[in-house]
């Protein structure tokens, strides 16, 4: 194997269940991102059924490309799990039963009161003069051994046993094989209240100019900038520079960076201040609550709130006057401001939010078309509205709804003005 | 490309974002899906950057192993789409400008009231020979072509095109091709209340007997067992049969299947009534809410709620007694008694459900520890309670917690007991 920058990983995650497409591999992420930190870039990946001869079809030619080969998945007990078999068959050596293992497993057993099952006894037979990756955390061990030049490693696929033997046995050893080779720093700068496109013209020069790699992800909440520095200069101060300059340019739509989420944003505002909340939601359903309430200490500022889905509910509960509800619907300023006054009044609060639209697929109309939303925002210096639309599935829409609704109490409390306009959704056309 | 069953199908998702492990690739989630729905194998699938001589190897061997090669991503205008060049490479063709191509830009560009730009020009260079599947929602086209017998087909990667593209053009031809292979019938089992031992115990031989393929996948909203059906006699009948003896097997604890969701059936099962719901929630935050209000047409049923998330709102909003809060605590039978009275009442609802927990990390005690749940459930028949515990860091306790929530209410629906013991937390060792 390489050293620095030389290597080039390639990762195989072994399991017919990934191929069905009913849901994503989690394991090969987290090893893309363990293997970035340690200064080494993954040129491909790939998932495989446990079938013999397509798995050992699909390493042989990895090991062609590649100079580390890491493997998950494959490694249990059953005569499914064909990785260990199919390892020792690609790099020409003999199962051995390995002693130290099967002491090892047997204690495991012991301690849960249990023998071994002779079908489990078959986790100790390992290629010859593969080096043993002990499980601290479970039964099957890992390995790892050089096959004319190419580094194999093969873990299990449970993802707390292969996060557990990487970790233990692997990063050490990486470490030592590159050198210490600097990590390819990541970033992430997060956005609400402007269109993908919109993004992209603030930041695409300056990252290329500055040598990071960019991608935007556009969804609800938002679109995220993902950059990541490239190339042997990849310092973290240089990447921290770019942030700060996409944070000048885009100003106010930045509500957080490096994954910090906005119920964490507007909890640690609230804290800041000393002040309390309450929430009246109609159209959201109590998500802007569950998302409040998804930041552990969250009760030192969010004291409650109500989910109005009935009309009845905001009249006999937050005291909105019947005959606005009926001039004016429930999805309206004058509605949306009665529900977060209510909402203030009731609780004694210092502020409340009031949420109401149309989430859809029914309930829209010409002039409250499906994905409007009203937001209310009562304090102590009075209350403001705010009306947005979104586009999307009734899912996409809740979800869209809460961020605007907790955006603006970001803006309020930051003293921004708040975030008006739909963003352009026009996509670029480009791989996701 | 083999007729039937012979078809083996790879997939190669083409972008360098997808290598760093922030997010998994869809395309090729989808595309698994709906080849399975044709009948069609895929036998592995590989991510890669859009570097021209990686891709150039990971096609190579691809092509070498299987005899359908579909491509996503790496189509649009910009330099780094690299998919198209590679194709040319490989198969030995030169780019061809197609002006058929370069009209329908045209015409797409001036429907939009611009010109083409430049760059996106290139989008009309295709391999010599190739056919051209056109974009029905967005410029880059598709294109497909044979190669030493082996089918490559080339999608870009904006899910929405790539799906455009693969239901107008891909479909009819592998239809056509594999001379109408049946399906792999897919169906999946969602249960809640079982550990993940205990639903394998109890499907495991029955599967393997009846010829499918099982996947297990514990989450906090419980088990779910997925079926795909293989071989030649993968009728759906067939499948349907195992899905009929695992809910005779599993009973109660089966709550749905074929990925309707528990909010689903529990808003059928209200509506069949004709009853309403009103929901006082303390530890979930309006997440129970949340997901009740996903569901199109949920405000016939669902009237509103609560977060009664500091303890003053449990006493004036609800009426729970604080001497009874006082002498027991928040988390306790009583009290969870009190909030569902108080919600059944307040609302003049037919039901009311509440929910007081500890989501931790914080707020555990000795006889109270984190992950504790008491739900209470009031109708015109009195009230229930009932305690659960769950283990998990507090997201999925949360989702844990309304997913109890939920069953309780399903459970009282359906006349079941309710279900009160914690599901067995012990993993198999498998793949994942």
């Amino acid at each position: 194997m390489g050293v620095g920058d030389g290597v080039r990983g390639e990762l195989i995650a072994v399991g017919t269940e990934l191929l069905w497409g009913d849901r994503a591999d989690t394991n090969t992420l987290v090893l893309s991102q363990a293997l970035a930190d340690l200064g080494i870039e993954v040129s491909a990946k790939t998932l495989v059924g446990d079938t013999e001869n397509d798995l050992a079809r699909i390493l042989s030619d990895a090991m062609a490309r590649a100079s580390l080969v890491i493997l998950t998945g494959g490694m249990g007990a059953t005569h499914d799990d064909v990785t260990t078999r199919v390892v020792a068959k690609v790099a020409g050596r003999r199962l051995t039963l390995r002693d130290e293992v099967l002491a090892d497993l047997r204690d495991t057993y012991r301690r849960r009161g249990r023998e071994v099952p002779p079908s489990a006894e078959r986790q100790a037979l390992l290629p010859a003069r593969a080096e043993v990756l002990p499980n601290p955390v479970g039964t099957a061990p890992g390995f790892r051994l050089t096959h004319e030049g190419v580094e194999i490693v093969a873990l299990p696929g449970v993802p707390s046993e292969m996060r557990a033997i990487f970790e233990a046995s692997v990063v050490p050893w990486l470490t030592e094989r590159t050198g210490g080779a600097p990590p390819f720093p990541r970033r992430t700068v997060h956005t609400f209240g402007l269109g993908e496109v919109a993004v992209d013209d603030h930041v695409e020069g300056l990252v290329h100019a500055a040598g990071c790699e960019v991608g935007l992800l556009a969804s609800p909440k938002g679109v995220e900038v993902r950059l990541r520095a490239m190339g042997k200069e990849r310092t973290r101060e240089r990447l921290d520079s770019v942030v700060d300059e996409i944070r000048r340019r885009l100003g106010d739509a930045v509500y957080a960076v490096d994954g910090r989420t906005m119920e964490t944003v507007v909890g640690d505002l609230l804290s800041a201040r000393g002040w309390t909340l309450a929430v009246a939601e109609s159209c959201t359903g109590g998500l802007v609550g569950h998302r409040l309430t998804e930041v552990p200490g969250s009760s030192r500022y969010f004291f409650g709130g109500w989910v109005t889905y009935d009309n009845r509910a905001k009249t006999e509960w937050l005291g909105v006057d019947p005959s606005s509800l009926a001039a004016h619907g429930a999805v309206s300023e004058p509605v949306a401001a009665m529900m977060a006054e209510g909402a203030r009044r009731t609780a004694r609060s210092d502020l409340g939010l009031a949420l109401t639209g149309i989430a859809g697929p029914e309930g829209g109309s010409p002039d409250k078309p499906v994905g409007t939303l009203v937001v209310g925002l009562a304090s102590s210096s009075g209350t403001m509205t705010g009306r947005w639309r979104f586009h999307g599935p009734r899912s996409e829409t809740k979800l869209a709804f809460s961020q605007y609704g907790l955006d603006t109490l970001r803006r309020f409390l930051v003293g921004a003005p708040p975030c008006l306009s739909t963003p352009d959704l026009v996509k670029k056309n480009r791989s996701r």
